[in-house]
């Protein structure tokens, strides 16, 4: 099948895991199956994120599955560090909503992917918390797109309770899978039961179509020619959600039903609740605790006593304690927090703030093995590396270097410069300037032998 | 007046903010009066510590008074780093009970600072938490040992509840002054307020004496010249408390009476009762949080929800969250904890290590004004200093160089090096070798010009 995993927003509701640029779809705190590969990183050995939980999840019940991922460009370092180089990647120039995303999916995978008009995909969110029955339905509700059951196929969810949290579909009879009658949008919960009595689905948020289909709509709201045409006027392009650009112009549409575990990650309160442990990381709890969830992704334990209902997560980021349900009101208080990123995942590694000082920072850089970082300069700070694992070569104003740990680079203000990691190379590099920032960087081209 | 202070163990009870190497009295957690001096780190700027606070009462209320801190060695450096050079020290060489400590700082009084026989001394606990009141009876207290009122003179405190948690002195009348009838120790609840009932007052722990009649005691007990002699046969000595080798023996004890606020903080709970801001550091907190106290020593914000009676406390070593009346359970958890020691203070200033790794480790340097480190080698490991700001010299096998921001030293295992701060002065130490320890340490004389 083709699928494509629609990967949003950075959900600072997940603060300190999750933040400007880190998303919570790369937070590795899922227990990974017994005979699944080591990861890298002290905390996370043993431990996926929700993106590779997904991805594991869809190649198990289609080994030759297609997945594609749309998504903005910061989160493209991320994807190819946690799923490697076989992952087809839609790049969001900019923030649109759901409509231009998927617009621009459909193109990719037909002018750049090569997949013919007349072959279905299926679009859905990247951070449902699922058993892999959801994913085998997924792979039957493309089966029903590419038969030609309906021009959209949707996965309506069996509801358990009276959300107020989800849209409604309302199908024409109780077969597996129905004509879509109506759609409902969010109810109260009295609705929402009048909805669930009269046989509603919550909608999953999951399409299906043949890609003709929705590049022909695509055409009809865009003047635009292909893929790469599409993809340079991205930014000139309306928000408009798929529901209002297509679902709600569509009589022929169909559902089908899902009964399975079906849960949504977006809160501390329900990301907790899918964690099978109540720790990662170096947690130490009293038997006294009752209902608590701790994440730690600091060098240094975490110590809980006496606590119920409390999530505890520290990064380098920040430390939260919340009750539990408190915890779906962080929003605005990480809002207001005005940070320097004290860590992230870039194309060729890592990095962490180790120390910042008025007129220094301090940061330690991991570099992948085969990577390395862009060649660049800085105008106002004086940078020194210090190398502390790994092999591998510097290039420092054109000049060619092996390096090993132990070994010193010192690089002026103004020196062109970067790192070529042999193995995973692990350095320090110390900054001093009155005026350090990620702004001050400008890039070259480099030619290596 | 004469005062020491006994200023005595761990207190683990406290973690993460103490630990084996970092007493509670040096934490600085207490709002200073508006007048003081800024302090030099960032959270703890218009923060005192508990031996701070106690020293400034104590020249508050006698500005003339001698002060002599009865310690081991490992807390001379944050006494000379908090309290300046003014206060007398006796050093304890290893940890014996109270009456060996008392016996030595006596004699230390005597043959050191030149304290007459004949001269009163009054002896208390570094960390009451208290008002000036408290130091104006302790004056009280060393004037009626200094009048020859009794034998020994000490402190009843008015007890406010029926507590288990001290010892009582039943006096043989109601006067503010009064001789000592009996003592009782540690009682339970309902014995304690039969005590109370009979006129009883809590044990303070302040003795007030004079020289001669401890040292008399002392040479009793122990076969000694003088205080050089005592320092050392100091480890050969018996573990015995004051009370139990002298209090028990004396039949001429007077007790005053102290009505005043008076607390012991000995736990997270009891600590953070006597905060006067629910925050010190970088915390934020949501209307929903009731009785919290947070103390961030990280460079990162704490945020927390909706939680009630909840003490957090994030250092170097670790983050603690915790039930507060929980909290004082804390002890044989954190004995669990078997962790690198993360920030320590030195007579030279401190340093916070950064990041760990197997091959290596990295750690922040600060060296006070005027002082430098100890002339030292490593035998398993090289050293790369980068200096991120102040001046000074170092001296590396011999040779003395000046240093600035930017300066970078590197040092192969076998190097003698220190280094020697004109202002403060910080660096970046980065440690390289497969076996890094703090006992690979040779130490040097230095001759320096």
């Amino acid at each position: 099948m083709n699928i494509v995993l629609l990967s949003g927003g950075s959900g600072k509701r997940l603060w300190p895991l999750s933040n400007d640029i880190r998303s919570k779809q790369f937070i590795k705190i899922f227990r990974k199956p017994e005979n699944s590969v080591p990861m890298e990183t002290e905390y996370s050995r043993g431990y996926e994120s929700m993106v590779q939980r997904v991805y594991r999840q869809i190649k198990t019940v289609d080994k030759n599955a297609t997945v594609t991922i749309a998504t903005s460009k910061s989160q493209v370092s991320a994807i190819h560090n946690q799923l490697g180089g076989d992952v087809g990647i839609s790049v969001e120039p900019c923030r649109r909503d759901t409509f231009p995303a998927i617009a621009l999916a459909t193109a990719y995978l037909h002018d750049v992917q090569g997949v013919g008009l007349d072959e279905a995909v299926v679009v859905c969110p990247v951070d449902p918390y699922v058993h892999d029955d959801y994913f085998a339905a997924i792979q039957k509700l493309w089966e029903l797109a590419q038969a030609g059951t309906a021009n959209l196929v949707l996965m309506g969810i069996d509801p358990t309770y009276p959300s107020e949290k989800y849209g409604y579909i309302l199908p024409t009879s109780t077969d597996a899978v129905a004509k879509v009658d109506t759609f409902k949008e969010k109810p109260d919960a009295a609705t929402a039961q009048k909805y669930i009595d009269a046989g509603g689905l919550w909608n999953g948020g999951v399409f299906a179509y043949k890609l003709s289909y929705v590049l022909k709509r695509a055409h009809e709201l865009i003047d635009f020619t292909d893929y790469a045409d599409l993809f340079v006027k991205y930014d000139t392009m309306n928000k408009i959600s798929f529901d209002y650009a297509v679902v709600e112009h569509e009589k022929d549409i169909a559902v089908m039903r899902f009964a399975g575990d079906w849960k949504d990650l977006g809160t501390w309160n329900t990301l907790t609740e899918a964690m099978e442990e109540s720790a990662v990381g170096d947690v130490r709890m009293d038997a006294a605790c009752e209902n608590v969830h701790a994440i730690n992704e600091m060098g240094v334990p975490i110590l809980a006593m006496g606590l119920k209902n409390v999530v505890i997560s520290a990064s380098p980021e920040g430390i939260l304690v919340s009750d539990k349900n408190q915890s779906s009101y962080i929003k605005p208080y990480v809002d207001a927090i005005d940070q320097q990123i004290m860590f992230a995942e870039k194309s060729w590694g890592s990095f962490r703030v180790l120390d910042v000082e008025e007129d220094s920072m301090t940061i330690k850089v991991t570099l992948n093995p085969g990577h390395r970082m862009n060649y660049h300069s800085h105008e106002r700070r004086d940078e020194v590396w210090t190398v502390i694992s790994g092999r591998g070569r510097t290039i420092i104003d054109g000049m060619e270097q092996p390096v090993k740990p132990g070994d010193v680079v010192t690089m002026a203000a103004g020196c062109k410069h970067t790192v070529i990691a042999e193995t995973e190379l692990q350095l320090i590099e110390v900054q001093l300037g009155t005026d350090i920032s990620v702004s001050d960087k400008k890039k070259y081209e480099l030619k290596t032998t």
